[in-house]
C-alpha cells in the first residue's frame, strides 16, 4: 500500500491515518467537515488535499448509519483500488450497501472490518497511532471478496499493529454485543441505582462495585450510534440477562419462606447464576489474549508518600520478578493503600520474601 | 480494651485478632473447629486457651445464621463485658437474637458491627491485621445499646485502623443489597453468558467487560451464606433493574422499527438509562473516600521488557507527580501494553512532558 484515503477523521479514521503516516503511506484526509480533515492534517495525519488519481485503499470511518452512502458516493467515484469501512457493527452497513443495486465488481471491492480499539474519547485530537497496537481488528470478507482487496485489508491491519481476526459479519455482530455492547448497557443500569441513593450508602461502595460500573462513565451519544445499529442480538442478550434476573427474584424470595422445601430450592436456584458467572468469568482472556488470567497475587500496603509505587516496581525488577498486572485499591479517609501485583504463581513466593526483605508489608 | 474473645476464627475473626493482637491486646481464639483456632494461634492471632474470667470484649465471627445463637450462648456464660458479631448483615441476627427473650439488661450489652473489608478469599490463612485499614466499619447501636459496649466497638474499630460509620441496622442492609449484593449477582449474570460463548467472540473481549466480570470471580458458598441473610433487599433492587432491563429491551426493539416515530422513542429511552448510568457511576467515591474520582489519564506504551513498570514510576516521581491510580491494559497477542496513570488534572501536563522527554510514547 502506497496511497490511502481516509474518510471521516474522528478517533478512529485519524488513529488509523496517523499509523499509515507514520509507516510511510501517503495519506489523504476527508471529512464532511473540512475542519476536522485540517485538523487532522495539522496533527500529521496526511494532507487534506484530494488525491490526483485512485489511491491503493479507502478507508470509510463515519458512523455506522452513514457508511453504505459514503461507500457507494466512493465507489461511484472510483477514488480507490479497494474499500473498507471500520465501524463497529457489520451486518447492517453491508445490507444497506448491498440494497443500493451496486454492480457486484464493484461490491467485490469492498470488504468491512472492525478494529476493536475500546477508547471512551472521540475526534481527532484523542487520536494515537498506536490506537490499535496488540489488539483484534476483525475482518467480515464474503466468499465474492476480491484477494487483492482483502490483502489490502490485512496490510492495514498489520501497518497499524493489531491482529487480524476473520469473522462472518453476522457472528461478528452477534460477538460486539455480547462482549461490549449487552455489558455496557448492564453496567449503566447498575450505576444508575445510585443515582439516588443515599449518601451513607454510597460511602460503603468498594472496589466490585467500582469495577462494575466504571464503564457506565462513557459518552451516550457514541453508544446511541452503536447501540442503533445492532439492537437485535443486544436486545435478545438483555433478554437472557432479563431472565436469569427474574429467576434470582424467584430464588431470593424463595430463601424468605417458612417452608424448608422451598429456601432449599432458593439456594439451588443462587448457587445455579453464581457458580455460571463463575465459569464465564473465567474465560475472559488476560494477557496476550491467550489463556485467562491465572496469576497469584501479592498485595504490599502502600502509604500515600510520593515513590512508593516507583520503589515496589525497582524492588520487584531486583527480585527478577515481572509484574504482569496491578491493581491500586484505595483506602478510604486516610492516606494509605494497597496494591495488588499479579504475578506468574511460582513467581509468587519470590516477591513475597524479596519485598518483605526490604521492609514492605505484605498481605498474605 | 485489654482482653478480648474471638469466636469464630474464619478471615474476619482472625484479621480482628491480629490486629487486636500486634497492638497489646490479649486475644483468646474460639472456634467450633479447634483446628481453626490453634491454625489462627499460630499465625499470632492469639491463644486458644480459654480466658479465666470475663474479658473485656466478644466478637462473634460467625455467618449470618449462627450469630444470634452463638451470641446468646456466649451472654449466658456471661464471656465478656461488651458482645458484638461482625456479619454482613444487621438487621437479621439482631431480630433472630430479640426473639431469643433476652433480658434487656443483658440485650443492652450487644451491638451490631460490619466491617467492610472485601477479600473474597476465605479462612484465617488470608487473614491479616491490615485487613480493615482505612476502610468503613458500620456500627448498628439502637437507644438501648449500653454506652459501655459502643465505645468498646469504637476502640476496636479505632485498634483496626477503620473508619466507624453509624448506620440503623435494616439501613445497612439496604445500603449493602446496593453498594454489594446486587452488583455481585448482576455481574455474575453477565459472565454467565460466556459460559457457552464461541472462542472467536471469547477473544475479542476488552477491558470493559474485564472490569463488569471481575467480581464474578468469587466464592459461591460466602454468597449463598450472606445472600441468604439479606435476600429481601436484594430482591427488591434487583427487581428494579429487570424494571430497566425490560424498557431497554423495548427501546432496542423499537429502534428496529420501520415507524420512524418509534425509532425515536427507542432514542430516547436507550439514552435516558445510558445518562442514568452516568449519573450513578460519578457518586462512586475515588481515592479517601471523599469526591469521586476526577483524574487525568496518562496513557504510556510499554513493551513487556521488565522494569518497565518500574522506570515509569521513577520517571513519574522525579517530575513530582503523585500516582493516585492505575491500570494495565494488555495487548492480545504481542508484547506489549498500555499503561494507564491517573494523575490530578493539574498534574497531566507535567507527567506527560517530563514522560515524553525521558522517551515514553504517551497517548494524547
Amino acid at each position: 500500500m502506497r496511497t490511502a484515503l481516509v474518510i471521516g477523521t474522528g478517533l478512529i479514521g485519524t488513529s488509523a491515518a496517523l499509523a499509515l503516516a507514520g509507516r510511510g503511506v501517503t495519506v489523504h484526509l476527508a471529512d464532511h467537515d473540512p475542519e476536522q480533515a485540517r485538523t487532522a492534517a495539522a496533527l500529521g495525519a496526511g494532507t487534506d488535499e484530494a488525491p490526483e488519481g485512485p489511491v491503493d485503499l479507502a478507508i470509510v470511518a463515519v458512523p455506522p448509519a452513514h457508511v453504505a452512502a459514503t461507500l457507494a458516493d466512493a465507489m461511484h467515484r472510483g477514488v480507490a483500488r479497494g474499500y473498507l469501512d471500520v465501524a463497529s457493527v457489520k451486518g447492517g452497513p453491508r445490507r444497506d450497501l448491498e440494497a443500493l443495486g451496486l454492480d457486484p465488481s464493484v461490491l467485490s471491492k469492498y470488504i468491512g472490518t472492525h478494529p476493536m480499539s475500546g477508547r471512551e474519547k472521540s475526534g481527532p485530537l484523542a487520536a494515537t497511532g498506536d490506537l490499535f497496537e496488540g489488539r483484534p481488528w476483525v475482518l467480515t470478507p464474503t466468499r465474492d471478496t476480491d484477494t487483492e482487496v482483502l490483502n489490502l485489508a490485512l496490510e492495514l491491519v498489520a501497518l497499524c499493529r493489531a491482529v487480524p481476526v476473520v469473522m462472518d459479519a453476522d457472528a461478528h455482530d452477534r460477538a460486539v454485543a455480547l462482549v461490549s455492547h449487552m455489558p455496557h448497557l448492564v453496567s449503566s443500569m447498575v450505576a444508575a441505582r445510585l443515582e439516588h441513593a443515599e449518601e451513607t450508602a454510597v460511602r460503603l461502595c468498594g472496589q466490585g462495585i467500582r469495577d462494575v460500573t466504571r464503564i457506565a462513565a462513557s459518552d451516550p451519544r457514541m453508544w446511541i450510534d452503536i447501540l442503533s445499529a445492532n439492537p437485535g442480538p443486544v436486545a435478545d442478550l438483555l433478554a437472557d440477562v432479563a431472565a436469569d434476573l427474574d429467576e434470582t427474584v424467584q430464588a431470593l424470595r424463595a430463601l424468605q419462606s417458612s417452608d424448608e422445601a422451598k429456601r432449599r430450592e432458593g439456594v439451588t436456584g443462587i448457587e445455579d447464576v453464581l457458580r455460571r458467572g463463575n465459569s464465564g468469568q473465567i474465560r475472559v482472556p488476560g494477557k496476550h489474549g491467550a489463556a485467562p488470567a491465572l496469576y497469584e497475587s501479592v498485595v504490599v500496603l502502600i502509604n500515600d508518600q510520593p515513590g512508593q509505587l516507583a520503589r515496589i516496581f525497582a524492588d520487584a525488577g531486583m527480585a527478577g520478578v515481572n509484574i504482569e498486572d496491578v491493581r491500586i485499591e484505595h483506602a478510604t479517609g486516610q492516606q494509605a493503600g494497597l496494591v495488588e501485583l499479579m504475578v506468574e504463581p511460582k513467581a509468587a513466593p519470590v516477591l513475597t520474601a524479596a519485598l518483605r526483605e526490604r521492609g514492605w508489608a505484605i498481605r498474605q
